[in-house]
């Protein structure tokens, strides 16, 4: 897939504004504005935390209703469990958004992260916004990565450019995490634009799919949060023909592979993470048993503090396997870790081959894979090691 | 409940004996052995992990087959993961165990912890066994406390007695955790005797509810492992009539108040953990329910990163809440700290109470109590903190 600058400004007729309102107290960028020319087809994928914050409601309802304009971003700040106060300023975000922009307030996406429970400081946001709209840029698209990210250590950008039906279309993205990332929408937020022409339903299919084969396979901690969204808006600026077969095949590779970079770049830039560990899951009676090995493994404290120290701790590996819930017999499970083969049969391969994996180990991404000998089902999870940095990010976070 | 000393060998009949066999590098008692005068009632609580270690595999089929009067323990080593040689090596601590006490091989059972994957060390083990059998002592109790230890800090032992059925009956009991600990079972042994006289099948009923009380409440970091088991040994040398009514209900309170104090040791001496805190759920619409929020939030890596900085960030708790997959509306949720009350109606009470909950998180053990207001039902799980500590010593574990 080729690559291009740009992130969410690279599709044509995308603006993006990122500044700093005044919510941080690091005074870093904390307010994005992302601005579509053109009425745009929208598609969401939401937490599915039972307390959800306000803007996640109000969002769900605007992208239900029709077709979208822009999307009002804070960092800094949930707006989660914040009253009856919370709806009240997500909504009056999405006004002065609309009223700055001129355009009908039906049209607007709000979204907040941050800490939960304090009320969003509205009256640094207010006049903010208006600066936020005046700022919007065809090479915003970084200052409003950068505009969404708490404890993210790096802006999370991607785009990818290919022909489809006989026009150039563009995908662009940007994302954050970077702690309570788990599947089913964890603290994340991820805005993806596009020029090209398609349905309603059919992008909802695609995006549908593409968020549960990227955010939907990635763990950092195993908590889920109150304010996950992902957002694509397609404006169809392109002008490419209606897509059918192999053109629409080569659209949903792309929204993939953008989902996909983005959900790689928040893994890695995971509280504390000093490692990127894909877990492979093979030979599950089903898909339903190979995901909950994966995450079994890939959410174990244990597993986790293991994969930090580089320590070829299998025993670990296993005890997880066993209390995935899926179909296992131990005797069958073999656990190789890059081309290393460390368990066969259930059993260790050995001192020798140990010191071979802590080699595959010491390196910064790498991939073990659980063969469970038991079917033909595979998943593959993202996830991080447990270092003594993420207790540090985590006891530090409000203090 | 009256406490007295002795732990495992308080109850009549009962004899314990710890050693250094050479399993542990740390050279620290590492072989334990329980013995009963007289035949006892047996009954057991076994890991749910799919993949079993070998000693529980084995003990469960001799529990089954009826009367017990001996059990050995090694820690070390948990003879898991180890292949067919598991099966033989726990076979022959059986059978080395009945050969020198002179009793029936059928009438022992064997319980291992430790690393995971490793063969046990049987040449050093076999004149062990002897050596430790021969030590055999009324006084014993506090030596296979010290002896079935991994990383936990301290030996868990206690002992109560009571006047039942006109006789003078007391259980006693040790344990060992602390890493992996987790409801149904985590990386923890207990083993339990009482000198009362009582059938198996009562036995059975009330040890099941006394676990499920107690060592089925109990969380540090949410994994399970292939290794644990509780066991009660009775050998009806108190000589009391068959307990029904009061003294029966006597008893249960006996051997659920043994089984609480034990898990409380447990947590306390989890790894890493500065503190112990009692997740008390309220209002919830079933018992599953309750018992859902109160592992989620006991569990939650963001939750515990919290208690240990002493960070009244209710807004994990909540997000926890949430995710739990339990009945919860938002707006309904109170949690309160200690008798601090920190969130009402689901949103929070301000700094100034804030400033009150730190108080109350500055202390080594506290309730949080959630009330859902959505029911009637309760649960209480107890859990502790995440320090860089539980990352040091998970770090270490092996190397």
């Amino acid at each position: 897939m080729k690559e291009i600058q740009g992130g969410i400004t690279a599709p044509q007729g995308f603006l993006a504004s990122g500044i700093y309102a005044g919510i941080k107290r690091t005074k870093k960028l904390d307010l994005a504005v992302i601005y579509s020319e053109k009425d745009a087809v929208a598609s969401g994928v939401f937490t599915t935390n039972r307390i959800k914050a306000h803007p996640v409601i109000l969002t769900q309802k605007q992208i239900k209703k029709g077709l979208i304009r822009a999307v009002i971003v804070n960092s800094g700040n949930a707006n989660a469990c914040a009253g009856i106060q919370g709806m009240t300023d997500a909504k009056e975000m999405v006004e002065l958004t609309a009223n700055a922009l001129s355009i009908d307030k039906g049209m607007v996406c709000v979204a907040s992260t941050g800490v939960i429970g304090e009320p969003l400081p509205m009256d640094r946001i207010r006049p903010a916004i208006n600066t936020c709209v005046e700022g919007l840029s065809e090479n915003g698209g970084k200052d409003a990565a950068l505009a969404i990210m708490t404890t993210d250590t790096f802006p999370k950008e991607v785009a990818v450019r290919e022909k489809l039906g006989g026009k150039v279309v563009t995908i662009g993205g940007i994302a954050k995490g970077s702690g309570m990332i788990y599947p089913r929408m964890a603290t994340m937020l991820a805005f993806i634009s596009t020029d090209v022409v398609i349905g309603k339903e059919v992008l909802n299919d695609i995006f549908k799919r593409a968020v549960d084969q990227s955010f939907n396979k990635i763990t950092v901690d195993g908590d889920t949060s109150t304010n996950d969204m992902a957002i694509c808006l397609a404006n169809g600026m392109a002008g490419n023909k209606l897509m059918v077969g192999k053109d629409l095949k080569k659209f949903e590779e792309m929204l993939t592979y953008v989902c996909k970079s983005l959900s790689k770049m928040i893994v890695k830039d995971g509280e504390g993470a000093t490692k990127l560990v894909e877990i492979r899951v093979k030979g599950a009676k089903d898909e339903e048993d190979a995901e909950k090995v994966g995450f079994a493994v890939a959410n174990s404290s244990l597993v986790k503090t293991a994969l930090f120290a580089c320590d070829p701790n299998w025993g670990r590996i296993m005890a997880a396997i066993g209390y995935s819930g899926a179909y296992v017999r131990e005797e069958n499970v073999s656990i190789t870790f890059g081309d290393i083969n460390l368990v066969s049969n259930g059993a260790g391969l050995g001192k020798s081959v140990e010191r071979k994996v802590i080699e595959v180990m010491n390196n910064r991404e790498y991939t073990i894979t659980i063969d469970l000998n038991a079917g033909d089902a595979e998943a593959t999870i993202l996830t991080t090691d447990l270092s003594y940095e993420y207790v540090k990010i985590n006891v530090a976070y409000r203090s």
